[in-house]
């Protein structure tokens, strides 16, 4: 973990392959570095250049003023052992190799070679092939997209691209993310010692794993366990099907056995399985937000359909909507104009302010109708957020938000809403199928 | 038919209850109608006003200078008999009532009242208690929000919100919409009349429905059946389960009936069902843009995870990811650099262009690997437009796009891509699980 905290937390960057070419990666990368916010030093490194964006660029790592926390690697995968060599007897923390041309592409020899230089030279690495790490804790993006909002979901994936796509939706939703990193064919580095990195990390409130297969079932087990006892682990599984499996294998050279075995991992030590990279993106937000299982809804709508649709996916996902007594139908008709449905859900109608959920919510609250408020707006209603949070200081019941088909007060409050902390998502569906993997009882899945 | 169609295609349209008060219903549809690029003459009506944005408003429909093809309603619901009693012997269209306050709110005696009164001035009725309609060929946004992009998919609904979220969607996606109708509590026009008119609209390519209840159960299905033989019709239900059911009775007074049943009317008709409204929007966008039925499917990415995730959803979904042979995977290394991994799905890798895909697809497309083409752009690919482009006029199979992870680049190309009629999902899952409902042999599910 020390070198893992080393690499996260580094103080100085070297980016070998940086380049003035706007289509290289090792360009993207150190712009995406600058850009980001670092704030320690940087070090491009190219024989060919005195400057690169702006910076001093330096020959070789030799001539490097310092050794750096971290190396970036984006030149072809052939050069990549020897610059390894180099740097033995250096201080180099850790070193990520963005570079491909490995087992990926059938060339073990290479990755054979690039395992032991970095054994000799005792640098850590991650990758290679992979699309490298972003810690927004410490402004540190070494990956692209460039991706800069800090939040508190961890990203670990074996797939550059589904890492990107949440890190994306993350930052879209103004929720960010805490760190993403890319596995690649992950020859040192693995998914095991970064969901240690990660259960320990303070930033890190829940994490999201994509995997085609476990590099270390044991340890990953065991690892996987003591984690998700003190933060939710959420895992989508390429590979699932006999026909996936193939494919699996010829990308990442993953073994993925059978997804029942697996399945029953996830169970056994706590995780919980996604099945979509949407639905991956959705429990882990939920899992990030939370405070409390849910066991029990009461619904909150303007929108009678919606409130429907979420009572049905309550139903089907095994949480309670409970109905209203006859002193709860009372109360709640004395605060309310009559012309809303008084039930559960409760349909405050189209009409309804932002004020009618907050005088239903405090009576609902009193009268305890359930442990997690849905509130769902189905309009654009202004002053969402000014209501969520006056709640939030009122009831002790867990609130969580939908809002759609409300134009661009809908957009502009679901963001406020989301970077306030309140759990919003696009769709009541979503909302309901993600809140319903962290059900008390346990039962997830 | 000819009613529905004076309607949609108004000339003219009178706001009863125009409003220059921006926080009321009668101001925001007036104002949508204006700034939605209605062509035709609009006239507010509003005895307190002279002028209301702009425009000459009138003390009451009897003082318009013609009598219009479309009446908007929102007063109080109480008022509303009396308007209608008054348009009596005039040569109105139709007229929306957009103010609630009836049926749904209890007043079971007002709405009698409504229904008898525009039987007996001869006028037909969307509403009461509805979020008005949208028919974009003729610019006519008499709802909100405001939605003026054309498309291809009619949005018939009894949610207003559902039909907003969808529009909505459209709208940023770019694929627009060619109408939304908010059915209220239906009184007078209803799903199957509409399901008729939209059926027989040259604008329209697919249909999106969400019901809670049928209300003519016989001549639903019979035009059901017929026009899901011209286009797809995709029904989203609220109401399944037994709490949703009681929730959908208290909101439309709607009885659901069995779910089973239902299911079992949809197939019979040939129409699609969906189960969130994130699946309605997707089914139908399908729907709209399918040329083909979907029986196989040949994967080019640049994405490896993305690649397995669409063939496990491939197979779990029943349509065929053939693999290779060795003439195939001889034809394809040939042209291809050999880092990437020659198979169905074709893993190009991360460094991949936009050309790459063009290459390997006309290759696919002489062997003839499958009959749908299925591109995933993984990473920030400028030019996929282009490439799809040319792919088109090039070879015969069926192009369809999901663009994930790939930052500014991929915003771009995935509106660029939809607005020229590419079939461009979010995720792969998305995409497959769409598509997945036009499989050939017409397992609709």
């Amino acid at each position: 973990l020390n070198v893992l905290s080393r690499i996260f937390n580094a103080n100085s960057v070297a980016v070998v392959g940086a380049s003035s070419n706007p289509e290289k990666r090792g360009h993207i990368i150190l712009k995406n570095i600058i850009e980001g916010g670092f704030e320690g030093r940087i070090y491009p490194v190219n024989p060919n250049s005195q400057e690169i964006l702006g910076l001093k660029a330096y020959p070789s790592i030799r001539d490097l003023p310092e050794d750096p926390d971290l190396l970036v690697l984006s030149i072809p995968g052939a050069g990549i052992p020897g610059i390894l060599k180099e740097a033995k007897g250096k201080k180099i923390g850790g070193a990520i190799v963005i570079s491909g041309g490995f087992r990926e592409a059938g060339n073990d020899e290479l990755e054979k070679e690039l395992f032991f230089a970095a054994q000799e030279s005792g640098i850590r690495l991650i990758g290679p092939n992979c699309q490298g790490l972003n810690y927004t804790p410490n402004h540190l993006c070494a990956s692209w997209p460039l991706i800069t909002k800090n939040g508190s979901i961890a990203v670990i994936s074996q797939s550059g691209t589904v890492g990107a796509a949440l890190s994306e939706w993350a930052e879209e939703e103004g929720i960010g993310i805490s760190g993403f990193v890319s596995l690649g064919n992950r020859i040192d580095i693995d998914e095991t010692e970064l969901l240690a990195f990660f259960g320990e990390d303070p930033n890190t409130r829940s994490i999201a794993l994509y995997l085609e297969g476990v590099k270390r079932g044991r340890e990953f087990m065991h690892t996987l366990s003591e984690v998700s006892k003190k933060k939710p682990v959420v895992i989508l599984k390429g590979g699932r099907t006999e026909r996936g499996k193939v494919a699996a294998q010829s990308h990442t050279k993953s073994v993925a056995g059978s997804d029942a075995v697996f399945d029953g991992v996830c169970r056994q030590c706590g995780a919980i399985r996604a099945d979509t990279i949407t639905d991956l993106y959705d429990t882990s937000k939920a899992g990030a937000f939370l405070r409390h299982p849910v066991d029990s809804l009461f619904i909150i709508t303007s929108s009678g359909g919606s409130g429907i649709l979420a009572t049905d996916f309550a139903e089907m996902e095994g949480i309670s909507v409970p109905s209203l007594d006859a002193e709860a139908k009372s109360a709640l008709s004395n605060v309310l104009p009559s012309h809303c449905v008084v039930s559960n859900p409760l349909d405050l109608t189209g009409d309804t302010d932002a004020l009618r959920y907050k005088v239903s919510a405090e009576t609902a609250s009193r009268l305890n109708l359930a442990q997690t408020f849905f509130l769902i707006f189905g309009d654009p209603i202004p002053h969402a957020l000014e209501v969520c949070q006056e709640l939030k200081c009122d009831i002790p019941q867990q609130i969580i938000v939908s809002y759609l088909g409300g134009g661009e007060t809908g957009k502009s409050e679901s963001k406020l809403l989301l970077e306030a902390g309140f759990l919003t998502f696009p769709t009541p569906e979503r909302a309901v199928k993600a809140i319903a993997k962290f059900k008390s009882g346990g039962d997830s899945k």
